[in-house]
């Protein structure tokens, strides 16, 4: 059931921006979304905003306001806050307020800004998404913290390097025809085992880029989408969000991810379908072992077993679960805030035939689900789209 | 309707603790919250909280999961953020979670810590929850705004310091009982009159202190409620948010606050109740003149007429309408994060005949509203709180 139909959608390319404002590209993604919908400013009822970093890279706090202005209207906002998996978090909250009656359309999304900041001041940042005095302050940065989620997965699992590097092989090829993709730029195995060393076991080309972005969607109460004829294409039939400990000290297992799979539990049981009903899926890969760890806590691959998926093409474009058509984190890029929100663009933009990878999407395949995780995963939020009839 | 029971309350004392930590103070009071709610930590269902700066003042970002460990659970959560609205955010956001049947037992609050920074960084980082683009770097900070709002309602409507002070000198007696004020120092009318210019019209008594503090409700499902005895008590039945532009450049009009009055309107629709029906309110008055912007925009009072509300004592305990009975943030303090749940938890137990103020509550008040603002107003959040049969 159509808990909220997907009426329109909007990202901006993602890249590095360091001259346009959090704003601008806010109204850049939003007002897109809007028109895609065919609706106008004034139709907006609430604003859920995602951002992570604003604070420091903008000096603003307090953005919702700003988000919905940059709309063009003053609609109720607020900015909802969970590192990587903000912008999830914003939808999940709109798809609430939807349920309750309250509100018919609403706007969620989100942006963030990085470039500006520049490498080791964003790095430093991002770390505020892990546990300042427990993780911080002992030296861990993320491209470390998942690093050591990969090394306990090889002890527990098997897998090794060239296994990673699939991964990042398959989102760039995936991403090599989509305009808004942060890099477009083809990479072999080779290329990502010779890349420079950033954390072991990862290189270069296992880690994401820092990118600046914002994405939005419209959501539309079922009874405000079958008076304004928006009750056919994309909807969300399933919402879940899991939490877990913050600093990885705290953890029973390095090697596998329960807020995911609580999230996934929770969003399969919403829309009453199983992982085997999932035909796509974009998942948080900010490093590919998060590809691996996504999958695996999604219940789409057994525990072990989603490490050689990408390796043994099950995951590619013809594959039997296309994963990150849109290139993903790595490839598309990772404007913090705005991901969880560029994913349910991208899922709904497959499915409905209008993304550039469309093409690699069967027509049978209804169901698509995007995956959006916080910090190392201290956070999760799973969304559920499928194609209504 | 109860919309969700308050099943619990806590709240840290408001002060200067530089030495604690944030989620030492979370911990306080969320767990107090939930002991009072005879609950544990495993039924709590989702977190909901709420802060401003945290990001500065503590290198700390993705502070939900953080918040749910303090309360030793890794229940789902997320971080809300309007500005000084934030927990008031985070408990409208909670009670529409509630409302969609998903969850039973939520927690929602917020905490600030701010004395660590010192007042310099603190105003600054305040001074995030305006526009950096259009006021900040125009040299606004906070006081200077609400000065400039105290300006333009004295133009628009008459009144003068000397009425100002009397709301000053109501909520510093306020809170004479009241352990958990950040300031409990009776103040005379001359006092403030007397107190070193901070921005004219005000002087240093016309300002709410930097405070630290953390403030927790437990919201609880109405069905749950019913089968756990927690249908008695107080419940939130009504809900509702405004939205204004950020920059006072941008307002039509600078003597009144609309999403204050929006956000009442919808919480008065929500409970069925008119603002005749209000017994006793909490406030938000940062600064003196906010107290006379909200009792107007709450539809409490008619534009031009609260200014005159303390020094006719009608405001104070024992007139026609108690407001601040907790001191406010005027002298309960304002830890920026904590304060919309801290007017929960105010609310609620002086309605319960638990607050030290509940002496001044007629027996014949059952309805109390809780009035949470956003930088400028740029956001506003209301709920009423009733006593229920």
């Amino acid at each position: 059931m159509a808990e909220a139909y997907i009426g329109g959608t909007g990202m901006t390319p993602f890249g590095a921006f360091p001259d346009r404002t959090g704003r601008e590209l806010f109204a850049e993604a939003g007002l897109a979304a809007i028109e895609d919908a065919g609706l106008t400013s004034e139709n907006v009822d609430e604003v859920f905003y995602g951002n992570f970093i604003g604070t420091l890279s903008e000096n603003q706090g307090h953005q919702g306001p700003l988000a919905a202005e940059a709309l063009g209207t003053t609609a109720p906002s607020r900015r909802v806050e969970s590192a990587c998996a903000s912008s999830g978090l914003a939808i999940r909250d709109a798809v609430r307020a939807v349920r309750t009656g309250d509100v018919d359309v609403v706007v969620a999304g989100g942006m963030e800004r990085m470039s500006n900041m520049g490498t080791a001041r964003a790095t430093d940042g991002l770390a505020r998404a892990a546990d300042d005095l427990f993780e911080v302050r002992a030296g861990v940065t993320f491209p470390a913290a998942y690093a050591l989620l990969a090394r306990a997965y090889f002890d527990a699992f098997g897998g090794d390097r060239t296994d990673l590097a699939h991964i990042a092989v398959k989102n760039h090829d995936n991403a090599l025809v989509n305009d808004h993709a942060h890099l477009q730029r083809e990479i072999t195995v080779d290329d990502v085992l010779e890349a420079p060393e950033i954390a072991a076991p990862f290189g270069l080309y296992d880690a994401c880029p820092i990118s600046d972005g914002a994405a939005a969607v419209v959501l539309v109460s079922p009874s405000y989408a079958a008076e304004h004829g928006l009750d056919s294409g994309v909807a969300i039939t399933g919402s879940g969000h899991g939490g877990d400990t913050m600093a990885l000290q705290d953890r029973r297992s390095l090697s596998k991810t329960p807020a995911t799979r609580d999230a996934a539990e929770e969003a399969y049981d919403d829309a009453g379908i199983d992982p085997t009903d999932v035909g796509l899926a974009e998942v948080h890969d900010c490093f590919t072992i998060a590809e691996v760890l996504a999958l695996e806590g999604l219940g789409l691959y057994r525990y072990g077993e989603a490490i050689g998926a990408a390796r043994r093409g099950e995951t590619h474009r013809g594959g039997s679960l296309p994963v990150n058509l849109s290139g993903g984190l790595k490839a598309k890029g990772h404007p913090v805030g705005a991901t969880g929100a560029a994913q349910v663009v991208a899922v709904r933009t497959l499915l409905e035939g209008t993304h550039p990878r469309s093409d690699a999407v069967g027509d049978d395949v209804t169901v698509g689900l995007a995956h959006n995780a916080g910090g190392t995963v201290a956070s999760a939020t799973v969304h559920v789209l499928e194609v209504m009839p």
